[in-house]
């Protein structure tokens, strides 16, 4: 079971958003801790909601149960709130807080793993800190138990001194947790019940109290402010990082490339600075991807390569080459070998394998074969102020510069639309479409035009 | 009073441009000195020129009274060039390095508060490095005033583990100040004249030193050569960074945006990596920006995306969208809900609200109505190589995909101008105007202008 | 002499890609090694080569002889296969490692020069490091030389203490070197024979061995997974970085600026954030590049201004600017002065002084004069589906918006095409040439062709 604490306002964020959902690579906090959660195989998960609590409730949906904390009265009263649901429960209660995102999975196992190896009634996951102050000190025996928490203002020298701090995660003994909770009080300056008094009750009453202490302190961090934020988005930023260059991925400065948790990325691929991956994004082996680059829901297949160009839900096949400074949008497929170049938007339409659309195209709501040639300039007009028409342009097509495809409309295969063209109606296979006004030279015109723009320039 | 030292040449910078001048953020060095005076009430200020004199008093103008040292005699010799403006004034002189721009309004004023409360004669500003070698050492005595400095070759072994350094600003009584500085000798291996001796005459005289240790010491860096500018402009960049976190902006990579000192944004507004904001450019709340944005000297209100996009001196109202791989230019002022799409440039031109320049087209010197549909790759011919004419479009209009309109020219209200059409004259209010070829279609043509092709190539 | 060790698979890169072949700024890293032993002039090199042997031999080519380890048994084994080339050699022998890229040429000479002037027969290049856990330790003696060097598993606790290790590079007495790995024995757990065991055999021989610890301990990084290998491209990249700094370069923020080893920058050029300069680019004084710019193997003059764009082996004068967001790909050659706007694309093609593409433009197989003005959107048609053809444009021509030049096609100088023509003959000089339909006005069709659409909109 689990207990995750997500009632309080998180004021310093200074936000209409509420705290545990702002976004740490990607993924709101909550959502962090609720996967986590899930890795360590929580059976049930309750989430105390106060503050936002509908907006919670609507993100995390059907992964959690809720409790409400309609007062924010403290962390020990946040966990009584969860009694209803849990209190008759028997076994292991992991408490953690939503805006905790960086504790691992890792951490968690080890903290489950201490308590329930040691029968405790409670485990407290610690860190060290170089800068300890500010934070509850982990006091330990002699025998390596914990024998009490002291808070900052309480601390003695030698207290003050400890480096080891609680990082407001707990495994607890449920029945113990709940007992010990109804005698938590509210005698202090701010009139709260606090979850640490239930240490000093467990461990007055002789039981078991134990601290894990994490291997890296950098995931102790809780989000009250939006510098706090960026800092949890940076370690997470690293975590994920790592993973992939242990994968074999070369990222060529992790520190100014930002992957989110969910991407996949084959072995072999290089990510240029600048890079954002994000959502479901999943690409292959042998790419090259960046730099600045941002790729969004998107597949991409191996051997592909994506030069500053923006990706949204678009599909690439293999040993395609896509930018610099293209536009992918929902519904781009694009076959193998295709070539999408500068300043090309592709929307809702499929290339095959081969085609090439280089330089300062539009290619939206079409079917385009294999081996097309879509010239420089050249545009589906998909719209016309009501409805969005198709184009289909057959395999070897040729559709010159600066073309207008005024959908809906057929391009045959192997026909040949000539550059300049407006083409309204269809071409056969094998047929060649002109739509173009015939050249007209005007011998010595231009000196006499010139000097006409000359005069009203000066007129002006 | 102030006097800012700024006549020192910086070899080291290796530059054309002195010294002081380089920017940091955005703004001159020697112009956040200013700025941090200001902020402190220094009531006149004289700052020390000498070489880019003319420069120096060219950017500063009249906010700065000036005194030259034609000669670079050192620092003590420097501050007294400023005896004739100020020498004769009763009270507080604060003397600044013109290449310290990080120093800050708060540090000096706790400076200031020292040296008043305490009535001392000087008040040396400090800092506690980690490695304080080839500093002047600050030897305090029992009392804490401040004994002497030391500078690195006269340390003995006591000294030399002094972390405490001086950074070169200070507060001093006016009049003891020129007092000392008259006895100050240049019998020294360099024969420069040196500020610091004015610090051993006093306390020679019995007069009080103190010393005030800053609590950041990153901001008692002097830039001497481009690696130090670097390390200010990160020192900066996060203190700019950082005040706007705790505003409520979300900056996803602090370390990877750059935002001038002036620049204002509202709450809830997110910033993503690699974006640049510049001068006096105001954001609005709830905002999108970035990544890989530059935005210079412009102005965007509420809820605005804008995606690599580079917007110079323009202006977009709420709920608009720009980009990606938009381009802004002066004058382009963009109303609400209107989109701005891909590869598209806006110069000197008002959309109305609602309407959409989606792809791939230049709309530039145009006025252009509300709920206007500019086509993918319709371009506004403002230019006819020597004037510039406007281009005007009525609400509700429709610009069909690659049409140009050659200005200056009129589109009425509701006017529909189809696609591939080159407009010369005034299209009225529910007109539609064409101005295209019919396509003719030549059967089993392509194949031949293929062959014929073909034949060149390999005739070639 | 040199022996490069470079046989090893390198496992943990978990790369098709040899380990030594993996580009480090750029170069592979056995290249970086390869590169320092020529600056130290190492008169012969055996590059000891087993998995990805061809591979590595066809990067390097006539840079190195080369041994085949054919099986790996340890790096003494290693060493031992280039005695058949440099066996019998009077000398010094530097032995390094293929995946060391940092070892800098002036570490490589102090270690020299000490093992010369104390007629050392060995000299360990050491690093001091903070945490040395898992490396072998340097225990020197009281007189300063080493006396053994022994293994993380064999420390007792003071060894253990020592924070000085061994790098793995060293110089040798070349006849001692061969001498001593004649008595290795494998008789360990790995059956390895280990160069290592050369330096006990040596100082048990009464030979003085030597250690020169390196200044800066971040030379030390080898290789051997791809996050060591972001470490190793980050310490490269600030070291290249801060060598243009020294020289006057002003880099807005060097933790986000990629430059190649190679390239060369002007003093008082400015580079702006997320810009990667490569290969052979060299730029002048006086620039601004970035930021966001990629720039491959192309020669920029002074005064040039590069925004958000990508230069391919391009050539550009003096005061010309280019972008946001242009496309210079091989053969561009842009003149003094010449404007390149914005979604731009300039393809073998040259552009003379004073000439400009503002914006929306393609410009390819072209040669055009001098203070030509090419409008927006306007195509060179340089490829017909088969051959690509030239265009030509004499100085002072004015081709307008959105014009198509089929090429082969010649534009007189000072010929006016006018705004949405196709121009398929040539145009002589001083002609206009137009080629468009008269626009046609249909009174009150607007509002006819719109109900049209809406119907077959809601009949969808």
């Amino acid at each position: 079971m689990a207990i995750v604490l997500a009632a309080g306002q998180g004021k310093r964020m200074k936000s209409k958003l509420y705290k545990v959902l702002h976004p740490v690579a990607g993924k709101p906090m909550v959502g962090h801790v609720i996967d986590t959660l899930k890795a360590v195989d929580a059976e049930r998960t309750v989430v105390v909601v106060g503050y936002g609590a509908e907006a919670v409730k609507g993100y995390l949906g059907e992964q959690a149960e809720y409790a409400l904390q309609a007062e924010q009265l403290g962390t020990g009263h946040a966990v009584l709130q969860a009694k209803e649901a849990i209190g008759a429960e028997e076994g292991t209660t992991i408490v953690i807080c939503g805006d905790t995102p960086l504790i691992s999975e890792g951490t968690l196992r080890s903290t489950m793993e201490l308590h329930k190896q040691s029968g405790a009634a409670a485990t407290i996951l610690t860190a060290k800190l170089d800068d300890p102050h500010g934070y509850g000190r982990i006091i330990r025996g002699a025998d390596g138990r914990v024998a009490r928490i002291v808070e900052q203002k309480d601390c003695k020298p030698e207290e003050a001194a400890v480096q080891e701090i609680n990082t407001g995660t707990y495994c607890f003994d449920n029945r113990l947790l709940f007992e010990a909770l109804a005698s938590v009080k509210n005698d202090n300056a701010q009139q709260e019940y606090y979850l640490t008094d239930v240490i000093g009750i467990l461990t007055g009453l002789g039981q078991l109290v134990q601290g894990y202490c994490m291997k890296d302190s950098s995931e102790s961090i809780g989000v009250n402010d939006r510098v706090a934020l960026a800092e949890a988005e940076r370690y997470m930023r690293e975590r994920i990082n790592r993973e992939h260059m242990l994968n074999g991925v070369t990222i060529i400065d992790a520190t100014n490339t930002y992957i989110e948790a969910d991407v996949k990325i084959g072995a072999d691929t290089v990510i240029l600075p600048g890079t954002i991956l994000r959502g479901t994004t999943v690409i292959g082996e042998d790419c090259t991807i960046g730099p600045q680059s941002e790729i969004i829901n998107s597949t991409i297949s191996d051997s592909v390569a994506v030069k500053q160009s923006v990706l949204d839900s678009a599909i690439v096949d293999s040993e395609a080459s896509v930018g610099p400074f293209a536009y992918l949008r929902p519904g781009a497929k694009i076959g193998k070998h295709v070539k999408i170049g500068d300043f090309v938007e592709i929307k809702n339409a499929t290339l095959g394998e081969g085609s090439k659309v280089s330089h300062l195209s539009y290619v939206g709501d079409a079917i385009v074969g294999t081996n097309v040639n879509i010239g420089c300039g050249a545009i589906t007009v998909n719209y016309d102020g009501f409805n969005k028409s198709l184009t289909e342009i057959g395999d070897d097509a040729f559709v010159g510069s600066n073309v207008n495809l005024i959908a809906p409309v057929k391009i045959g295969k192997g026909a040949y639309v000539v550059a300049g063209s407006t083409i309204t109606h269809e071409v056969e296979e094998g047929d060649l479409a002109i739509a173009r006004q015939r050249q007209s030279n005007k011998p010595g015109y231009a000196d006499k035009i010139k000097a006409r723009m000359k005069a009203k320039k000066s007129g002006q």
